[in-house]
């Protein structure tokens, strides 16, 4: 049994952060119907990756739900909705704040169709407030939220996260409010309101940088791949790449040396506590990479695993997937005849089959689903 | 009434992934007993940035819970600890997989004293299998999930995201699990098991870099500020700094053209689809630059929000924690004296106070809690 059988969704949303979240719901056994444009759908089924004429960034996300055409200012169309979110758990939009309303499918509304309705939206700044009209995209909050500042290199320009973050870990916490807000009316017997900011999401992963500008005054800056309190902590280059070396406490740091034979670092009197070698981290570096060049990152690897040394190498997207814990977790599952990335959520009471559902065609269960809901 | 009132946590967390998880069931409600070495308490409180000796980065993700000192190796306290998680409905741990079990604290013990105990662990590369063993620290995951790899320019290294992504994703990941688990023990009075990897959080991040790969045998790489699939859509050049402009559709590229007064641009019939502006990024790059390079991004700024135009610019903490909708959303929040970034988890049924309780010292609560649980 799933945790989310027999749940109802009413899924307003498009692109990537409400598609994300309404996954993650599907994936635990809850039943969505994805609310879209009649022929065309919604926007992401225009988004490359594509095989055979296929989206497979709209795949990706939505894989397992049914879909239904609908004309939201069409008023037929409209009272089958409505119907729909009469036995509906859950609501969940990523519209700009306000358009829900203009349809007439605001939350007071619908909370006279059903009292138990829970309604989540996702938008870049929260549903009011002086921001909440601007738009949003995932690089634009990257940039805007101070994520971008503090990613990249001491002496070059501000990087994004190569994936949507902001968009997916918007589409994590709305689940995650979705699972407390069900747990909440197993208790209370009422839904309620779920306002979630993309925004607000990237600030919350900005970890003490917030208390270094707000109490310290200091505005934190890029540093790479270094550990701003740790070293060392870093990635270093081997013969062919670079490998990562987390030595975060003085006996790894002693390990690390016996396994490059740096007896004379590791005996170093500058070297002998994490505050000493943050003071010599150039020094460090130096001594590691020319250990280091004398062999491979796969070979380097294999010596530090053994001694226990945290380090890794930096993989490319096929050799992490091509790692053995992949398949043991089931972290990729098929849907139809595509591979997708699976679901970090594992439950004992759970067990994951590693297959889905492929993402329905537009409109794909509009007949069923009319006559279920007429 | 916040959704988690009423909840017993036991904590058996260190550093970030799970004491951001068991913050954020505190700031819904939850009480959560920190179990922690006597005295000195657990590793982070020795991290900085430290104001008047405290960690700011225990702080971070500490306020609001209790604190009892406990050498889980002594009978009585082991007792103790029990007598808790009777108690409980949940406990949240981060150890290495196994060490829970030698402690005698694994999940099948526990369900003995506790048949509802919702027991949830976070790892780097999950309970069992042949990575489990491995130590994981956010930057190794970071290198070893791929991320890295799709982070960063494409003639520069692979970049790590700055904050620690996969530590604080795993931590949410985990948190809406739990609220999943109780869920559905409201419905079959059962708890479960959580097994939460770190290495999988990122793996679910990659989008549709996971179809590229496995499907389309096309390893993905990194492509710096650009978008993959939508032009223009990229950080550019101001007189003073650079902008995040995100024109994703012809119109949008229209209006961006209006707002710098570029009409010939505008009218190239080389710009007149997405597809086309893809092809010709760079003749796009060069005409915005040259229009942009004459006035600042906060005037730019001014101009496109005006317009309607997806455009930021990208802030440093401090410029972000300055915004509007920053206070408007209750998103720094008070902890005693300390100023902490706050909680993205907005309900309607949970009016936020912007207030929490300072992080404790070691064993603060310790005389309370073990009279109550002996």
């Amino acid at each position: 049994m799933k945790p989310f059988d027999g749940l109802l969704i009413a899924d307003f949303t498009h692109v990537l952060s409400g598609p994300f979240c309404t996954m993650l719901l599907c994936d635990l056994g809850a039943r969505v119907i994805k609310l879209e444009r009649p022929e065309i759908g919604e926007d992401s089924r225009q988004f490359g990756p594509f095989i055979d004429g296929i989206s497979m960034y709209f795949e990706t996300v939505n894989r397992g739900k049914e879909s239904i055409g609908v004309n939201l200012k069409d008023p037929n169309d409209l009272a089958l909705v409505k119907n729909i979110i009469k036995q509906a758990d859950v609501v969940v939009e990523n519209f700009r704040p306000g358009t829900m309303a203009k349809l007439g499918l605001d939350y007071d509304s619908l909370c006279k169709l059903n009292p138990r309705i829970i309604f989540a939206s996702i938008s870049g700044f929260g549903q009011s407030g002086s921001m909440s009209q601007l738009p949003a995209y995932d690089e634009l909050i990257q940039a805007m939220s101070g994520f971008m500042s503090v990613t990249g290199e001491p002496d070059g320009p501000p990087i994004k996260a190569g994936p949507s973050v902001s968009d997916m870990l918007a589409g994590v916490y709305c689940f995650s409010a979705i699972a407390t807000a069900l747990y909440q009316r197993e208790k209370t017997g009422k839904g309620c309101q779920i306002d979630i900011a993309m925004f607000d999401a990237m600030l919350s992963f900005l970890e003490s940088d917030v208390v270094s500008d707000k109490m310290l005054h200091k505005i934190p800056s890029r540093i790479g791949n270094k550990h701003p309190n740790i070293s060392p902590f870093s990635t270093f280059k081997c013969k062919d790449d670079d490998i990562v070396i987390c030595a975060a406490t003085d006996k790894l740091f002693a390990s690390a040396c016996d396994v490059m034979g740096l007896d004379q670092l590791k005996n170093d009197p500058k070297c002998q506590s994490n505050k000493d070698r943050l003071a010599h981290n150039d020094l460090i570096k130096a001594a590691f990479e020319k250990s280091l060049g004398n062999d491979t990152v796969a070979n380097w690897y294999d010596k530090f695993v053994k001694a226990g040394v945290p380090a890794g190498p930096i993989n490319n997207v096929n050799q992490a997937l091509s790692l053995k814990v992949v398949k043991e977790r089931d972290m990729i599952v098929k849907a139809g005849k595509y591979q997708l990335p699976g679901c970090p959520l594992k439950f004992s009471t759970n067990k994951e089959t590693g297959t889905r559902k492929e993402a329905p065609k537009v409109n794909a269960d509009g007949a069923k689903i009319k006559k279920e809901f007429k």
